[in-house]
């Protein structure tokens, strides 16, 4: 079981920093109980540690005042966006200031000709799509949850579509941000490659707020396509499933997605969704192009499909079929959970060369099995990268434990396959401990990297690094 | 002018670690002035710098003795590939030691299934190509020299395709460096995608050699396209074939390559081979997919491309005729030498949101015609990169002066467009004031990352930082 981890607290920089951001900020600074407790929470398994206040900043400046205020007196700072982020990345292991993004929700710029946006962090991905709509532009990557785009930078967020667009890192072409000294620092201009000196955006993609805080974002736009056709087919195995997304991928078809549902994800979301899919493991997949294009695509991957044993394939460009399969796939989460009343859900994350997905998919579910785990795995398998969802019963100390030795056993299995223990979710505090498993030595350079740029380790400390 | 910086040379430990390196390297390790003339020399127009010896590994574990013996004495570390660099980057400023890569040739691994391959940094992009061709893959990235792929990596290049392909930053998935303590590290997992941790594998890709020395790199591949389709279209002036561009890439049409000669090039590839295309300027695309699919892209473009005045519109999936108009294209530098026999070729960079391409590149001729240079000007258009061709008598000072205010005034302009100094080529020793112009304070953190991982500058000195 991954306990909270606790680092000492400052507390009279703490009370100092509280009384001059309440004199800078007004009632923009709040210090009640259940805000702070909503702000140290997360949908993980980790305990609930409060930030000892909560401030709402509307500008880059005043972000970068708080920044000067908490390193004057050496105060940690947390930021936070929706608190979707699933490895206890907003908690408080030495309590500290709780950065609230969410006023910060502007959209600066759409420069449709270039194809790219200017938000502000708190700007959400539904609010920048629904804003983009009418132009005929979107922005691909969809974790899911309705997070907010400085979140999504920082955990280096990715979902359905990354097989097609990529993740975070691909997709942001510049960033603001204010350093732990308080200066604002623009990472790249806004030209669509670069060779300018290091790259300071894909270092802080990811960072988690470890080594600054995102205050400006320049994200790369596509163009909603012409067509979207989407497709589903069940296979027998889960095995056979993934050889066909592996021969899909090879082949070269430009999926927009492709995700995998186990038999008792198929079975969760028929009892949720009202479907009645057969339950045996399902592909679902999206493809976007002219309308000849996404027929084409989708009649390619129909006769892979088969190669390997699919059946009941059914495709449509239909937008109303359309969404309610995607809706299905979207709401997994809560339909997990209705497979076991009151449990909590436990989701890893491991991501694998996709030539090894079909082994790690079936040993992921044997070992569920044995050891009696409730395990529905759904995942964005073009990528190689699944989510088996434990549900567990919090109130027992057994049932806590085997997720724990679950989820280790899994990262070491990913990890000992070529794979990472976080295809996308990040390590936040939950994670540290695989990180040093999976790249070793590296975690070293990495924390001269937080030390170099936060020597006082004010920036979300006790998150990435062991001794960060 | 740019003149070649020159910094403080430790000749106590230079003389000190050839001994060493001479006792465990033995004939691998050599001195001769012709020899490491070649190593200082690249095609830049910055004075040579030789190193004081170069040395030859073979395997990661050589290339961290050299580091280590380097490291004790203090000694300057110049990472050297083929020497196509533009920017003075593998000058030895304080002297040093050049560590030749060619002889870590091996390709390590082809995961076809995964569409990866493990190469030592010596692969050359052509002998990678070579090597996949019958199991009917491709390594996309082609910057048009042979260049070896870890200087590829080092410099973030690019080249003809990356507005479908993306770059190098795009194209690693993990690296094997020897950092400055001769420690080798792994940056990440093999996996498609990953949130673990800082993204160590970006900060190395385009650090020229400043942070650490790369001896293994896991890149991705592409299956080669089941049909490649080429086109060309003439234009009346370099805005209407901006505007189509534009329009093509906000239309969605996945290109390989767009990439437009003004009518100087036209006219230099017309007499270097022997073609007889209208002397206007020109816009050569390649296109990758399906037979139907590299039809309907080609069609649309001429569709595009008629709207803003386009003529002389052919296209043809024909390898031969295909070959042809890309040889072309790749021996352009080649091509304008011979508008001016005898001078020195000096190739800008500049790279802008697309929206501002057609003002750039008109700007950059008005500018070029009204101080009497000639200047062919080719581009990666569909990223907004282009590169004018300063051919410049180097015998005359006037002219090498003329050169440098061109330069710097162009340099400035993309900036003022939200553009970038360098698209493709780096920063090296030439740009480094162009850096800070760009992105300011920002360049003081990438001296603190710098200043982290490699404490005693022994890491390629002199090179994108002003103070590194």
């Amino acid at each position: 079981m991954v306990q909270a981890i606790t680092l000492p607290r400052n507390e009279g920089g703490i009370k100092a920093a509280i009384a001059a951001l309440s004199e800078a900020f007004g009632d923009r600074l709040q210090t009640g109980q259940a805000l702070r407790e909503q702000h140290g929470h997360t949908t993980t398994w980790i305990d609930n540690q409060a930030p000892d206040a909560v401030v709402f900043p509307t500008s880059s400046e005043e972000v970068s005042d708080i920044v000067k205020i908490c390193a004057e007196f050496g105060v940690p700072i947390i930021p936070f966006g929706t608190g979707t982020s699933l490895e206890g990345h907003v908690n408080a292991p030495a309590g500290g200031i709780c950065v609230d993004m969410m006023r910060m929700d502007q959209i600066v710029a759409v420069h449709a000709e270039d194809l790219d946006v200017v938000v502000q962090p708190g700007v959400t991905r539904e609010q920048l799509n629904t804003y983009l709509r009418d132009q005929g532009l979107f922005f691909p990557i969809d974790p899911g949850a309705n997070a907010s785009l400085g979140g999504m930078v920082a955990t280096r967020a990715s979902g359905t579509n990354a097989v097609r667009y990529g993740t975070m890192k691909d997709n942001v072409l510049s960033l603001e941000a204010v350093m732990a000294d308080g200066s604002i620092i623009r990472t790249a201009s806004r030209a669509k490659k670069s060779s300018a000196g290091y790259d300071m955006t894909r270092l802080l993609v990811g960072s988690e707020g470890t080594l600054g805080l995102i205050t400006e974002i320049t994200l790369k736009l596509q163009g909603i396509p012409e067509a979207i056709r989407s497709a589903r087919c069940s296979f027998r195995s889960v095995d056979e499933a993934c050889q066909a997304v592996m021969m899909t991928i090879q082949y070269g078809i430009p999926v927009a997605r492709i995700e995998l549902l186990d038999e008792m994800s198929v079975r969760a979301a028929n009892q949720h969704s009202g479907l009645d899919l057969p339950e045996v493991p399902l592909l679902l997949l999206e493809f976007h192009g002219s309308d000849a294009g996404v027929v084409e695509q989708s009649d390619t991957f129909a006769q892979i499909a088969e190669e390997f044993g699919g059946f009941d394939i059914a495709a449509t460009s239909t937008p109303e079929e359309r969404n309610k399969l995607w809706q299905a796939r979207h709401d997994m989460y809560w339909a997990s959970l209705g497979l076991r009343p009151g449990a909590k859900g436990i989701s890893t994350d491991v991501c694998v060369p996709i030539s090894k997905l079909a082994d790690c998919v079936s040993a992921a579910r044997s070992k569920a099995e044995e050891m009696g785990l409730i395990a529905p795995i759904v995942g964005h398998v073009g990528d190689g990268n699944f989510h088996a969802l434990l549900l567990i019963d919090m109130e027992s100390a057994e049932e806590r434990e085997k997720a724990d030795t679950y989820v280790s056993w899994l990262n070491d299995l990913a990890i000992s396959m070529e794979g990472t223990c976080t295809g996308e979710h990040g390590i936040g505090q939950g994670k540290r401990p695989y990180l040093v498993r999976e790249l070793g030595e590296t975690t070293r350079f990495m924390a001269a990297v937080k030390a170099a740029l936060d020597p006082d380790n004010i920036l979300n400390p006790g998150k990435i690094l062991i001794d960060g």
